[in-house]
């Protein structure tokens, strides 16, 4: 007996680099008291969000509308576009992975820019649909839009990856400087601009929509400023005839009705979602004066964390990470070096981070003597 | 500019066959008053899976755990298998797609079994994923065991879908011959088995499960019985080894949190599943029996629905069905001849059913009159 998979299956490695914080609170036999590691927002949902969620699972037994219908035209309105410019996905994840399956397949030939370091799961759909990864290094913290227009120019890649502001390090660029990494995509590739934090960012930091353009697609979720991580919904704005092609291939039935539901009573509650942004970036001020107080250095954030730099390697640094994980603090840190000298904490309540504060200076200490 | 696509999405066909009643209602401009058409349950979840899942709403700021962990544990102890021989999924739609993925890929060579008229979303992922598709007829209107195998010893496939019960048919097949189908299968194919509606089947009907065969996986929701359709979880149960793959490809984090909790406490009233099996009995009887009375002959069905034989052809069964639907009573029909001599018409309750009562003479008397 032998199932023939396919090759790229058969390539692709058993395990994947996405550790729940559950499954370190099994292995540790001890739940976290703090979690600020997932870029969750412990703020939780607009109350309008949550009520609407709790009345829509009384009526779960219905498949949601396919069509995404409502949400679409809330989204539209929101954002000034039109409804055939946006595609709802069930999460971020799942709009990456249909996005890769357009472009790439095996082969060789399909090749895609990203920086090393970058949000790890797109470049999981981009292997796990057999494309090629080229990765350009952070300089200064940042995505290098430099760096990557010139790889493009080099390797034609059908997709360039990039994140405005940054996942893990919490940088970003202005509008302009966007706007110049748009203009210079060679002209067969697809820019996937990431904005899953651009609820935080500051003023002058996002571009305008421009849905003429056929080469750009923002993405967007619930999964952050809104709460709804655990609900599962996100969305792709973008020109209608770029946007058609989701229909082609998407599990239409795969937004959960409630999170339909959620995500239009979220949308209509700007008011609690500038709520969020506001206690977001206090939550980053005192992230940073923590860090500091024990000898880090709190990189710039445009999102809802802040990434300290722990002045060493990354093998320091995991050693901080494992001593405040140790301590009932959920925190991660980047995977690839030089970001990996950080550590990266989340935006929390007072209690969350009083408890980071309390576990810091011991982490450190630990950290520093088995060194 | 020109973005390029691959080969296969850019053969797709731009529409697909999925139309929600959501979608009808805005064409009509008038809600549905009997919600009977996709298999959905009227009766909806246990009460205890409503309360959960209102409780999840609160918590949904934190992403569900991506391994599934308890709902895995509370489902290999359900059906006495381990955790390793099952992955949930985020409905039986995208676990459909993951397999097609591991198996299938572009150039033409890698073929797939099914019969003409079965499950159309299966058959989307196989276009989907540049697969060959083949088709052997339903006999009796049922899947046909022999037919399927004769078919997979000529062009041996990957794949072979197979429903037990069948959708749209509500056919089944004793275990017996369940079992002798999977033992006919090549030992280079794996049979999926498509059991949405297993838990309304007789006694009898579903094979015992056997997750030391590589070759079969067998597809569960709690969409169906369990009133869920729209909170979007479904699980395979499988070898070990098989199961493993779905971990390469699947996105991790895309079954809701708020699903995880409801399917945990559905799974854990088996008493109110039992209540609804009981209640569907009862509406088949009542579906039968308004069918009779009107001159349709039911199908015996093992499923929550009743398939209508209108005895004629596909354009009678049709415009019985739009006469039904303009009547505010959403049901379904089969797509493909000669099953489409049918409409298909879901459990309700009283209530529905006295709606489908009432119409259904009136749909016959207009498809009469326009022959």
């Amino acid at each position: 007996m032998t199932l023939r998979y396919t090759p790229v299956v058969t390539g692709l490695p058993a395990t994947v680099p996405f550790v729940g914080p559950e499954a370190q609170e099994r292995l540790r036999g001890r739940l976290f008291r703090a979690r600020i590691g997932a870029n969750e927002s412990v703020f939780g949902p607009s109350p309008r969000a949550i009520a609407a969620m709790a009345e829509a699972a009384q009526d779960c037994w219905m498949y949601g509308d396919p069509d995404n219908y409502d949400l679409k035209a809330a989204l539209a309105k929101h954002h000034s576009v039109k409804p055939e410019n946006i595609a709802v996905g069930e999460g971020i994840d799942s709009l990456f992975g249909y996005t890769v399956r357009m472009f790439v397949q095996p082969g060789g030939a399909d090749t895609v820019v990203t920086s090393a370091g970058a949000y790890p799961t797109f470049n999981f759909h981009v292997a796990g649909f057999g494309g090629r990864l080229v990765t350009v290094p952070y300089v200064n913290d940042q995505e290098d839009p430099q760096s990557l227009l010139d790889a493009a120019r080099e390797v034609r890649p059908k997709l360039i990856y990039f994140a405005n502001p940054d996942n893990p390090m919490g940088s970003w660029w202005s509008a302009d400087a966007l706007q110049w990494l748009i203009k210079g995509v060679p002209s067969e590739t697809l820019l996937v601009l990431d904005e899953a934090y651009s609820e935080f960012a500051p003023k002058g930091s996002v571009p305008p929509l421009d849905v003429s353009n056929a080469q750009v697609l923002r993405y967007r979720t619930f999964s952050k400023a809104y709460g709804m991580a655990g609900a599962r919904v996100a969305y792709v704005i973008g020109e209608a005839g770029v946007i058609r092609n989701f229909d082609k291939i998407r599990n239409h039935f795969s937004v959960s009705r409630i999170a339909q539901a959620g995500a239009l009573a979220a949308l209509a509650d700007q008011t609690y979602l500038a709520d969020v942004v506001d206690r977001v970036a206090t939550a980053r001020e005192r992230i940073g004066a923590i860090g500091r107080a024990n000898g880090l250095t709190p990189l710039p954030s445009a999102t809802n964390f802040v990434t300290l730099d722990c002045g060493r390697d990354g093998d320091y640094a995991k050693r901080v990470l494992d001593g405040l994980i140790v301590r009932d603090v959920f925190v991660r840190m980047p995977g690839v070096a030089p970001l990996n000298r950080c550590i990266r904490v989340s935006a929390g309540r007072d209690i969350d981070l009083a408890l980071f504060a309390d576990a810091l200076p011991l982490a450190l200490s630990a950290a520093a003597l088995t060194t």
